[in-house]
């Protein structure tokens, strides 16, 4: 049999594992970010409704360009947001994974560097990885926020080609100030000029204004989203980002042509359609979010603020055993490789409570 | 405004322009290699049916390793080849460009080379390009056949760590001989040891088995193929391959999580549920393909002997003219960069007499 080592890989792939968290079947999952709420009776037969009247031409390519996705996107950003976007200022791809990717490929890549501020988005310096990019994680403050001072020195100190700044941030959940995406877009066109990625993948559940008016007359800023969290579409997979028409025009030179299927573009299409029912759920969740952070204040654990769907929670000797004891109880939490912290995201009532009520028995039972 | 060439995008992204055929709303489409069949009833139900039964769940990811799909493509690659392969051998992504991009990170990339014979298919160096590894443009014998003492030499001049063979390949709808395969392969581990990539996508409308056989043994070998043509399913952008299970191992490293959607695996396996149907169009295209090939020798042209879903034909003095006058008619061909020729798709029976009768007519005007 042959074994991974004996094939002639990339030298840094050698001894990694695939990245991912556990995909377990168990009462309740709440590891991965995803919106609790199963689609509404319309976006099912909306959906149903679109995909059967495009199947029939399912031998022939997508939109290459998807311009009708983007320009209901654009929609989107600019009713929920007060900033006008037109679909030349927006792109989508399969997930904000490959969005973020495509961006490393114009703009990163061999002989460049990445730089973020860490703990953050771990697929970041992965996707670099992928890319050929070098990575520099830099990190944040004890408490997870980013002094704008900290990272324009670390912009000054890496020169980096592309950073990442996530708002809010996961895992911890933070949201930037607006002066220090400011700060450090200002900074990155000083040093160098650089690419400044906000990643808002959870900016629908933020107790603060996007980040989107920031585009005004700054090229080389990007936002990026997802359809995964907000509009409850993880299983669609649709990332898309907002930036200068030009940003666009150089992801067309490094995008895989045809790359979002017809049924892809249908599918997100129907969701955008249904959007008033699918974000009526981001108040229910935001409200069980600041629940689950005031329930988790009350049992005596520190609880990092948050502005997303999840709540970083601690500390414990070992989260390991925690999450293991957690797991005992039916409930799937993420280590997200933090000593001391758990993520949990917040899910509905029901399994926020059976959340709750797992773990003041595994503290009650000493095994945190 | 700002444009392009003012953004901080990489050197060799500058001046280039994107990848892609003209997407044009006319009678009789003929350029992008599409199956000219649409989905029959049966799937058009089926994949209502499978997509409204998973619509609600769409809030969570879909499965990250698609191991049903997966299972179902190796059982379609088993039977039909006869060299039986499981699910632990068969990758799939979004399209046959994803796995190839996949291939290149994981085995080529910055420092290495690819190395393929031109002309051949032309998002072998934009990926290669797209993923910071250096492309090696061999040649094709005049007459477009690949002998293997030309391709051994220039894998002994070039080294490469990744070496693309297309059988049939695109553009000019050549098959190769299985002892080609195999000569190539043993320079390849000879001389460093590379991966050896068989691009397949044509496989199904060849006159000449599949080389899925020579896997066996062969750790270093792939076979890539793509559910775009003979499936009929350019709309679902699914590419797949199989190799040793230590190359999927591989591919685990690099791909981004949850690359493929829940809607992209249910529509697969509603196709490879319909194949027997799917199948069948594949033995009037072939009957069509070898009429095209027969009628374009009977007006005096070249005509390159077909095994794909495709006929490359000339000379003409200037084939973008002979393509402007086609199109002038309302058939769309495709201009490959071919100094004299162009390429066909084998179409419906009436879509192959609109393009002969243009044809004819463009000769006797004088404007090819």
């Amino acid at each position: 049999m042959t074994r991974l080592e004996d094939l002639p890989i990339r030298d840094e792939l050698r001894g990694k594992k695939p990245y991912g968290a556990p995909q377990l079947d168990v009462p309740v999952r709440l590891n991965t970010n995803e919106n609790p709420y199963p689609a509404p009776d319309r976006l099912v037969q909306r959906l149903t409704a679109d995909i059967a009247a495009v199947a029939r031409d399912l031998n022939r390519y997508p939109d290459r360009d998807a311009v009708r996705l983007r320009t209901e996107l654009a929609r989107y950003l600019s009713d929920t947001t007060g900033h006008v976007v037109t679909y030349e200022q927006v792109w989508a791809a399969n997930g904000s994974n490959e969005v973020l990717q495509q961006l490393l490929q114009a703009f990163g890549g061999p002989g460049r560097v990445a730089l973020g501020f860490e703990p953050s988005y771990s697929m970041h310096p992965i996707i670099s990885r992928g890319t050929g990019t070098a990575w520099v994680g830099a990190r944040r403050a004890a408490d997870f926020t980013l002094p704008a001072e900290a990272a324009v020195a670390a912009i000054e100190e890496h020169r980096p080609d592309v950073v990442f700044l996530c708002s809010p941030n996961n895992p911890t959940a933070t949201a930037l100030p607006r002066e220090t995406v400011v700060a450090v877009y200002e900074a990155a066109q000083r040093v160098k000029p650089s690419l400044v990625v906000v990643d808002e993948a959870y900016a629908e559940f933020s107790h603060h204004p996007s980040l989107l008016p920031l585009l005004d007359g700054r090229p080389n800023l990007v936002v990026t989203r997802t359809m995964s969290k907000a509009f409850g579409a993880a299983g669609v997979r649709l990332g898309y980002l907002a930036a200068d028409p030009a940003v666009v025009e150089a992801l067309l030179l490094v995008r895989l042509p045809y790359h979002l299927s017809t049924v892809t573009q249908v599918t997100a299409l129907a969701a955008l359609a249904c959007r008033d029912e699918l974000l009526e759920n981001v108040e229910a969740i935001k409200r069980e979010r600041d629940r689950v952070v005031a329930e988790l204040g009350a049992m005596g654990l520190e609880v990092v603020p948050s502005d997303a769907n999840f709540v970083l929670f601690g500390r414990f000797p070992d989260q390991a055993v925690t999450w293991r004891a957690l797991l005992d109880h039916g409930v799937l939490v993420r280590d997200v490789g933090l000593p001391g912290w758990l993520r949990v995201t917040a899910g509905t009532e029901a399994e926020n409570d059976a959340f709750l009520d797992a773990l003041r028995t595994v503290l009650k039972e000493n095994r945190a």
